[in-house]
């Protein structure tokens, strides 16, 4: 994806976003093939969006690495869970903590990609955004629940956080790894204070 | 995204379909960063899918003008509806006339951008309506409501009569400009008329 | 598409994908505009959808074979269902024999193009199996549906067998229409065994 991001850390992205949508499938009663679909479309999603934005092929055309890793997710999540059986409250605190490094990675990595692609840096950030939360978005949908990310926790909120110090940051000068775990480790604090603490910004008065 | 269609018309279009997402926004009681990133999806999404479905990067990604509108559009409806707080009756119906004019400027530089990329004119009518009605039914899907597209009242087919007004001046051999006019007058009177009058198309039977 | 696959079997396959879009509009009682929009949605969408993973614009941009085939089975549905009348349960009865034929036809129709845009064999299964179930996902979200992909039955299942047989066949070295042919059979014979038997895969434990 890129000469700078460590790849590991990209992969641990799909694998984990898979591992959210492998979990929603749980939650549904889902079968086999029904988990790795939802794996696949929850971790490859926002690579996918990211790359079609920018008018390329999906990066997976040419190496299958990434479905491969969210099939075997999705199959692996179906067989242990049917012996290990966590409880829908714990798939579900399990999901959303998985969600947040994915997302806190792909913001990060979707950023640097737009600016690799030569892109404006305002657009690197809404693109990591983007990137960060497509997977999980088609996911929600597709499981026909409300997307995390319009529940009011700060979610797009920390996604954005992730991007902008990474571009912050390689935009004055520092080096590209050190911004990118810079990023990563701002996001997903965000979203993992917001999970802990029940933080949430201040949203417009309903009923109004 | 032309030589030909006024841009301050595009950049209007893209603002009130912003609108329409931050409004959305405000009818379920969401944060700051949801009323920016419904604005931005809904604001972006059907000129997004049009340059993606003609096999080129996302207009945004080297001129981040449009998603810029967005989020100011979003944080601005978000500041100013706190304290003018209109009423959630007031904030359908404005969106609904702001959606329709963006239906109508939408559907034109649709068709215009197809043929412009030498598209069929059939074609460019079909992405026309694409590219009008994408950015309302990703905003209506994200927001877990019905799109109104698929409300009986008349939707696509104002979208349709623009795109189809516009391609067939524009083949008949008179001005771009003049041709794009007509287009986006004849979409939104047609959808004006629909929503002051309650007109609608003949339905199917419901219940057989 | 391809100089092996039928093209005519193409064309079969956009149409009947197109009647089951039609059909979900009857069943939700649309307009005629709204049955054509449907229509082009479910029968273009997951052929759509290949293209723009591979890199491509879609290819009725430059042939609208395509989508004119959906609009007039979208509008001859709306024309014949009203005086045909078929109910509602008969309707859906239709839409899962024409969605499953569809299915078997994409997922090896999609698995071929990915052949030929040199991807891995691997890919062009997952890729197969997208473009087979793309439409349809698209049709029940939009009319506030569950996707039939996310039912228990055997779905995924039935396109990723058909790609699979498809791919299996041609990687081995046999004739591509034999291939093809074989992997359109497969994957309906399976897919039709699921709808007549109530066939389902083990799923995973509900409430748990």
């Amino acid at each position: 994806m890129s000469g700078y991001f460590p790849i590991y850390l990209e992969w641990l992205g799909v694998a984990v976003f898979a591992l959210t949508g492998a979990l929603t499938a749980a939650r549904k009663g889902m079968d086999p093939l029904g988990f790795a679909l939802l794996a696949t479309v929850t971790g490859v999603g926002g690579g996918t969006l990211r790359e079609v934005l920018l008018g390329r092929p999906a990066t997976w055309i040419a190496d299958p690495t990434a479905p491969a890793i969210c099939i075997i997710v999705g199959f692996a999540t179906f067989a242990i869970g049917r012996s290990y059986t966590p409880t829908r409250k714990g798939a579900f605190r399990m999901l959303m903590w998985a969600d947040g490094l994915g997302l806190a990675i792909f913001a990060v990595s979707g950023a640097q990609t737009a600016l690799l692609a030569s892109a404006h840096p305002v657009t690197a950030i809404v693109l990591g955004a983007l990137t960060a939360t497509f997977g999980g978005i088609v996911r929600d949908v597709l499981a026909g629940e409300i997307p995390l990310v319009l529940r009011r926790e700060i979610y797009v909120t920390a996604a954005a956080l992730g991007a902008g110090v990474y571009v912050g940051l390689e935009q004055l000068g520092h080096e590209a790894a050190l911004a990118a775990l810079a990023g990563v480790a701002a996001g997903f604090t965000l979203r993992a204070m917001a999970i802990a603490r029940d933080w949430s910004m201040p949203a417009y008065p309903p009923g109004a």
